[in-house]
């Protein structure tokens, strides 16, 4: 039906063993035609919630139709449903957990429907591997064209994603760490339109406060190349968020922060 | 002659330096139409029985006639032969020290051949990289139909994998820890046959001892779901191992042990 | 234009986020039909030079007419040029920082233009990550066939790459490593050319001084194969750079030496 499908593979199942291969094996045993794209495999293991941000970062570069197939799935083998979420743009397929609902809801949901439909499913389906057995052939069938609807029953209780929003003082924002990216990149909750309702714009300067450090005075710049070298400032990354991040170092270790640490910023 | 041809790539070669691209660039130099699935490329540098278990994990879920590249190959430069298998459903390329035999033997091995028409290799052929000189030409003319017999005469005495078979005593079976996950789960060589020879059935419960730690006891259970927070538990994985996992937790780090370790269940 | 148009991707941004994947969505909504091969995403946060070399060393295995994507770029958002390098077999796309340049004289660079027409650009243009913004769309719409010369205007006074050689003395080599790869082998900026002017053929032995290490004598070996287990010898590797290896170990770990380190042959 689709003439390139293009299936986007997140887990945090690793580079070391099979488990990313196995489910492309399985997709291809039924689309050979499959275009198979990793978005990352090195989510920490079990957090939903790091994978959730991964994934909405990209689904706006995909084209139409693309499925995106996401297993983060602590609680496979228990009651927890598989589902398939359809939006105008792009299909989501994984657990509900609410992996897929913050890149999904930025599609715009139209249906969810549960994955029961023993047809599109492996003959023998593990306890253990959902994402090879329940997942994979899912997507593999979806590329083929096979309705949303044909797989199982609409779900309108799904799992909402569990997405802290910044808070808005007066003279603070006081937000948390969502990610640290492979450059040290401290990625915050807090937007550029946070920091316009506070009048800052390229070149102003605010303080922050990250975990345990003592406040400190940043300047908020437009592009790294701004930043003297070892300078630590605030931008806008490409994801949209605000970004604390140190030029040519690494900010995370810098600042010897992780992922959910509180930061404040203070105006 | 394949419509579709996949060649998955397993090797020791990591994910940092220019190797694996090495082998792909030769690959589809000589058939563009390849598509090529990687494995893994993180199995420890030199560990022949690590590749062997991965290699062996994925086999059953390719499609027919899938080319299996392979390359742990600590004797590179050696009087060690570069092999083609043939199997019923699969070729397998690779060296010749058993890294192979262990996924083409649950296939049902036909025919194996040693590769040596200069035709089939690369022109300039190193004395330290036979993956990209040999083997991934190789496997790229299979993937255009040139019948394995082409490339060298027939081998009997290739190199049978060293595959430990657990011991079965009256009251326990000592196994080993085959591969470390991901997740931290431990797997062994112990099968679920194993446990029912002993009537084990999910819900009940036995002893292990683990390398230098005391004995635990530990639950056998059908899922992770099943088991508490923190629990460490035994489950049948998805590869048919008995594993030793740790609910939400990384039992490998809890328990400290290694790839190796000898490991007995109590009765 | 190209009926298999093979983009290949080449940067310092990791597999754990979702950057190279961006990357990949872009250039798919633009060319569904582009084959997409990882070099490398683990060169060294902003290491020009480790890219330089990792890309220098596959650009010969890849066929005619392949495009080679490379982001390693501290300079983003800065007025660093993004450019297309055209040789006679392959086309670049990156940053003007030297990282394209190693390879592309390799191939033989016929003209260089910067990337500023617009309309090759994805709409909105972030301040960090041109590779998603800039460069992945050049690529892809090269790989469409629109001829290099459309993109911006020629540029003659392009970054060359600051590849350092060895120098040259009466009875010794002054080199520097260059590359530390996955088996811990000391890849040298030394050649076996360098090596025959000292008349050191197979078998014969010479010394090294390695950083802080005493003089260690190595046999100068055709491949893994020949040296005893654990020996630290030299060897040419399959990039043709003489290089300092451990048979069976790691000779980077052993020697604790880092990329950059001065080595000098002693004969």
């Amino acid at each position: 039906m689709y003439k390139n499908p293009i299936i986007t593979l997140l887990s945090d199942f690793g580079l070391v063993d099979s488990y990313v291969a196995e489910m492309k094996a399985v997709i291809l045993s039924i689309n050979p035609s499959a275009t198979l794209i990793d978005i990352s495999h090195n989510i920490e293991p079990y957090n939903i919630r790091m994978g959730a941000y991964i994934l909405a970062r990209i689904v706006e570069y995909f084209p139409e139709k693309t499925i995106h197939l996401a297993v983060v799935d602590p609680g496979v083998g228990g009651p927890r449903k598989p589902i398939i979420v359809e939006t105008l743009k792009a299909l989501f397929v994984g657990p509900d957990n609410g992996l897929l609902m913050l890149a999904a809801e930025k599609l715009g949901v139209s249906h969810v429907y549960q994955i029961e439909n023993r047809r599109y499913m492996l003959k023998e389906i593990s306890k253990t591997f959902h994402g090879r057995d329940i997942f994979a052939p899912a997507a593999a069938y979806l590329s083929l064209g096979v309705p949303p609807k044909n797989f199982g029953k609409e779900v309108f209780d799904y799992v909402k994603p569990s997405y802290i929003k910044p808070k808005i003082f007066k003279n603070k924002i006081v937000g948390e760490i969502i990610h640290l990216d492979n450059f040290g990149n401290i990625i915050t909750n807090i937007t550029q339109k946070h920091l316009k309702t506070k009048n800052i714009t390229y070149g102003k300067s605010f303080q922050i406060i990250l975990g345990e450090n003592k406040p400190l005075k940043v300047r908020f710049l437009e592009s790294y190349f701004q930043a003297l070298k070892g300078e630590i400032f605030a931008l806008v990354g490409s994801g949209n968020f605000v970004e604390i991040s140190e030029n040519l170092g690494n900010a995370a270790k810098t600042l010897n922060v992780k992922t959910g640490t509180k930061i404040t910023f203070i105006f």
